[in-house]
């Protein structure tokens, strides 16, 4: 399969496509469902391998986090990202919503606040939220065409209380790829105010040309004490559903802290999250995650130079992930204007941009992890329903 | 595939297989796996089936614990155990090894004591010490060839700071199968001393013929407000490795509570293992679970008929389940001497009695989910090593 070929993803239990009616008003029928953070096309073929074999297998009995596994981690942070890592390191939770609930669980209490650099994935301050810390919500600046940090800025809004920062590297929604000084900047901020820094990789592995991803961990090494790595194949494989991430922690202090409570709440990683990610990392899941970049690059094209020609409307440009992040402050219009033609008249389903917090209130984010045809058939619509704007 | 189809799990990061040499210090070359309770045969066809439309599918992106899958379980209980429940009842967790740890997490504190007959699953009291709570154990006692509660005897035990019973039913490693009034009396008991009753019912489906298996709830209908049911797909259709279960929770503030763990977690089930339950939970899967029945009642009759001829050796008769429980003591030998036989002569792996707690000391517990000519060269080789006992 191709990422071209039309999978109809409609009555599969997806989240993405058979909640869009409910939660946008979106029908499934004419619909096209650019929301949550998976792909419409099907996984590497070595990955669909492993499932076969463990059909054929037929037996689905109790596995671990085994060494071919922990090779497989290990090999692929090396090969992708020079980075080098122990497979002691690595401990695997129920995904990275997991992991960074987990960190939240270990190392903060309920009124503790947690540090986020905003616009950024809704869901870090909705976890902190819900478990009853609190957010501090620190805005990324627009700088050109992309958002940079500002550390005094920072500074100035936390008061002493702050536990955490959960750092989003690249950036969800804006595609930002940190440089080596940004990203030691922040552990260094991130030590001066004793807090944990949770550096949430998972989209590490989706990174255009011209660009470089530097992990939290090699940029920072003198930061280890106070870091923890989260990555997955959940995004570059498209195996969210199973599932399974990886926490790296380098610190045997924090690791001993995490390891415990993963023990006391008796988790252990799927079988087949293990089996599926063990045949990810390997050098046929890389020659796919190459095909794949190759492909998003001529969505995020397609849909950049469409957006452009809409007056008012304006697509950060992406250095990584699938997701664009769409400016309709040009357009004079209010959000909820943006998202009735957004949804009705184009008939797409988004993510809204204020859940990202501050900076996000004239923004929605695009998911082009899809078809080329399906990015064709958004843009036509897009154009459609701004037409007025010409 | 049948039941006796030689399935070669060695090499397969199969827990049972694989782990056997480290922990028990039996070579797989000729050595036989029957500790883990996970069955050597492939599942019901209908759950490889749900696999394989998966890898044919081939995106494996956020689903959720989605209509189809809440009304399977319905079905299930339903038709299988005559029990009527909600599907708000239905309560998703990492199997459940992780239910019971957040059970003890959400219901209990560290140093309360959680009440558990013995002998009983040994992750019973390993979960309790590890979490920091403190075991309470309330032996069983021998009537006839089976085990009965001596609930006089528990109340004697107990000081009041005890929080949380846990209770297997049908029990391993016995593989009794409670009657309507004890359980009411079991109910009774836990609300007399204001005890959380956790009903692990995880081996529920697999009763031989003569026993009839009724789930706490349906026992005990006024017990609600302090009774969690615990069920899983894991042990009937042998994917325990998916690591899916659930918690069934008729009362709505246990519910509540619940929830809210799981949801401050970010818990949610892989998507696999909700398909394969979907798909298990249906006439097809009931079907494949009675031939399975069958299977296993004749690997009991014919495991029982060789224990019986060896001299001191005892197999405790299986009212459910597929685990047996052998009782050595009329042999004279101490612990050690008994499984020295039967790892190093026999090159049997099994699950150690004492680990079960107290009256587990001159036991061990024998997995017959396999294959029939794995049990009976299993027999040849008991036969062997207690050959002069005759």
């Amino acid at each position: 399969m191709t990422f071209n070929d039309l999978i109809d993803r409609r009555g599969t239990f997806s989240s993405k496509w058979d909640k869009m009616e409910q939660l946008f008003g979106v029908s499934p029928e004419d619909g096209l469902a650019m929301w949550t953070a998976d792909s419409d096309y099907a996984t590497a073929p070595c990955v669909i391998e492993a499932v076969r074999r463990a059909a054929d297998h037929g037996v689905f009995g109790y596995s671990w986090q085994h060494p071919a596994y922990l090779q497989a981690v290990q090999w692929w942070m090396q090969n992708r990202h020079d980075w080098a890592i122990d497979t002691d390191w690595v401990l695997t939770t129920q995904g990275l919503g997991n992991a960074i609930a987990l960190s939240l669980d270990v190392w903060t209490e309920p009124g503790d606040g947690v540090v986020i650099f905003t616009p950024v994935y809704h869901e870090f301050a909705h976890k902190v939220n819900k478990t009853g810390r609190r957010v501090v919500e620190c805005p990324l600046v627009r700088a050109g065409d992309t958002y940079e940090i500002d550390l005094d800025d920072a500074q100035s809004r936390l008061d002493g209380s702050e536990r955490m920062l959960i750092w989003c590297s690249p950036q969800n929604p804006s595609g930002r790829v940190w440089t080596v000084d940004e990203l030691r900047a922040v552990a260094a901020f991130a030590e001066r105010n004793g807090l944990i820094l949770i550096s949430d990789e998972i989209h590490h592995d989706l990174v255009y040309p011209g660009h470089k991803f530097v992990p939290m961990d090699v940029a920072a090494p003198d930061a280890r004490p106070w870091t923890v790595t989260l990555t997955a194949a959940s995004k570059t494989f498209n195996i969210a559903g199973q599932r399974t991430g990886n926490m790296i922690i380098p610190d045997e202090t924090l690791r001993a802290q995490m390891r415990h409570r993963l023990n006391t709440l008796d988790y252990d990683p799927s079988a087949l999250g293990v089996a599926m990610i063990t045949a990810a990392y390997t050098p046929e899941g890389a020659e796919w995650v190459d095909a794949q970049i190759d492909h998003l690059n001529g969505n995020r094209a397609l849909f950049d130079a469409t957006i452009s020609e809409i007056p008012g409307l304006w697509s950060m440009p992406l250095q990584a992930t699938y997701l664009a992040w769409v400016d309709f402050s040009g357009t004079g219009m209010d959000h909820a204007e943006f998202v009735r033609r957004l949804r009705q008249d184009a008939q797409i389903a988004t993510s809204p941009g204020p859940g990202f917090g501050t900076g996000g209130e004239t923004f929605e984010r695009f998911n082009l992890a899809t078809q080329r045809t399906r990015v064709e058939e958004a843009c036509a619509r897009l154009k459609a329903a701004f037409s007025d704007l010409q």
